[in-house]
């Protein structure tokens, strides 16, 4: 089990090539297909359409997409320095930042790489190019690094058996590896707990059903996929201990967004006296924002709702609603795990 | 809309054909397709494969599907009477009762003609089959005449305006017409009330996506589908302001089983001190179950839950949990709206 988790990478560079690549997650569970994207509108797209998608995986995916178009814009020089790859950088990170507004850690990743690019001014276009990548591996690695430190410190907190609930996809397949939510779970069976794990299928792109399920299979993790519906009755007859999630941006005060259904979960939670978990590298914490009320809130296509498995099962012309993310009041979070220990949601360190 | 509402019957006996008629509800709302159906196993199919749901709508497809039989057992003499008509009306009767556990309704159905026969032990043949179909026909007018009663009765609960949430399908499809919780919903717009309907799409079979909003958008009734994870978001947002829903069967003190996700929501409501209506007619009211526990809970096929459009989106092998029902507390119901009007959960005429 430890390694087939610990092995799993969605994002990564392809060397020779030259290229970003994706582990196509519209694809799972029927087929591990790669991606090799060299350009900034198939990169923008593969954001948008969740062929890369969890809060640090799109920063990671951004920040060494970003590393790898650099490589190939121009280095002509015009008046004033080389400035048509200031030009074209510049639009290529604007146009990766316009792909989804919810996860902090999109923004974190473009602005790594931005920052390194700033110190860079003076250096010739080849030190430029290798420095941006090392920039981007590095920042991946710390991403791996922090998911494996927050899944030591949150191993402890999940219950020696029974049941553990999650929500959406909050594993190696939404970070730079590991996972934070599934990190911990991971972590935790490594050191001999036995619990079971609860997947909400996640509607209405079924992250959990397709991914978290195909993610604890592949690790040998027990687990079962239920309706998002059925998760209130779970609790109810005592299935469930504890609830763990992942989050795309948590503000200041400890409000956290994350997919949709989550904030119903940490209601249900309370209500039956069952510890909510949120697990999130610091990447994720948006220290701007003083609370949970200023996320933006990114409504996605009709479409995604009266679609199951391609087909349309509204009626022609249903209004739908469509919001992808939901926040969570701190106060209804137990505790948050990051890398640095979990910390009441009030007590989050700056 | 008053017509559309009202003239929308599921279940129906073709006199012509001599056939129980079925609007076949796997196909909604892509295709409206009448069954014609008079042996009992292709009755008690469409029963289990939900071509007729809604605990009042397969409580008359019984009674109608047994009246429909006895018009063609043999009446062939056998030493002591016509035993084997009885034998025969005996199996149907035991084939349909083991359709489906949850809606009392069913056994309501079969035991109002069950009764009927039993009364009729001395009449010739032809009088005792005419005397089932006249059964069966009262039961179904009946039934229809409470969810007119209940609708009158609940209208006024609802809100002036705002949003209204319901979740499955306790619309004119799941009963003999007009509906339990759309009935209601029905009689307050007919009253000039302008709230928006908002409708869980209701995994894993979508009765809300493609049932309810099929049948309230052929009513006028402006209407809103979301995933069933989004209804505790929709609810802090402000835009609900009163849940309704149906009932399969509800205990002595008010404890309510309906389609699974109903728990979860009156947890919700009660958490942001939302209405939470139950309407049901009081044939399913089961005065023998003194509480919910011993409701028995229907679990079906993992297929439906595996499956979406047809197509499985878990990885091959993933265990899933389908309770097809759950148990809502009396203490989470605001009020139980019946033909006789509505009652505090504790206070349920007996």
């Amino acid at each position: 089990m430890t390694l087939a988790a610990r092995d799993l990478r969605p994002v990564a560079y392809d060397a020779h090539r030259r290229e970003l690549k994706l582990l196509d997650q519209r694809r799972l569970p029927d087929a591990e297909k790669w991606l090799g994207l060299s350009e900034v509108e198939p990169i923008a797209e593969a954001i948008e359409t969740l062929a890369v998608r969890g809060a640090p995986a799109i920063g990671c995916a951004a920040a060494l997409g970003m590393a790898v178009l650099a490589q190939r814009m121009s280095s002509a020089a015009v008046p004033g320095g080389c400035s048509e790859f200031h030009a074209a950088y510049r639009q290529a990170h604007e146009r990766l930042a316009a792909t989804r507004p919810t996860a902090v850690n999109l923004f974190h990743g473009l602005d790594a790489l931005r920052s390194r690019l700033g110190e860079l001014s003076e250096a010739p276009i080849d030190e430029l190019r290798a420095s941006l990548l090392a920039c981007a591996q590095t920042y991946l690695a710390e991403e791996l690094q922090r998911c494996t430190d927050l899944s030591e410190h949150g191993a402890p907190l999940l219950p020696d058996s029974g049941g553990v609930l999650t929500h959406c996809n909050a594993g190696a397949l939404a970070t730079a590896g590991l996972g934070t939510a599934l990190g911990v779970i991971y972590r935790a069976r490594e050191l001999g707990k036995k619990f079971t794990v609860y997947a909400d299928e996640t509607r209405p792109l079924l992250q959990g059903a397709r991914l978290t399920a195909w993610e604890l299979q592949r690790c040998g993790v027990p687990v079962r996929v239920l309706t998002d519906s059925m998760a209130g009755w779970m609790m109810a007859r005592g299935v469930i201990h504890a609830v763990i999630v992942g989050a795309d941006r948590i503000a200041a005060n400890g409000d956290a967004a994350n997919k949709i259904g989550t904030y119903a979960l940490a209601v249900l939670a309370r209500h039956h006296d069952i510890p909510f978990y949120v697990a999130a590298p610091s990447s994720t914490i948006d220290s701007h924002l003083a609370d949970g009320s200023a996320i933006p809130i990114e409504e996605r296509s009709p479409e995604e709702v009266r679609r199951h498995g391609g087909v349309c099962m509204t009626p022609a012309g249903t209004e739908v609603v469509n919001p992808a993310f939901d926040v969570t009041p701190a106060e209804l979070i137990t505790r948050i795990v990051t890398e640095r220990g979990h910390f009441a949601p009030s007590a989050l360190p700056a």
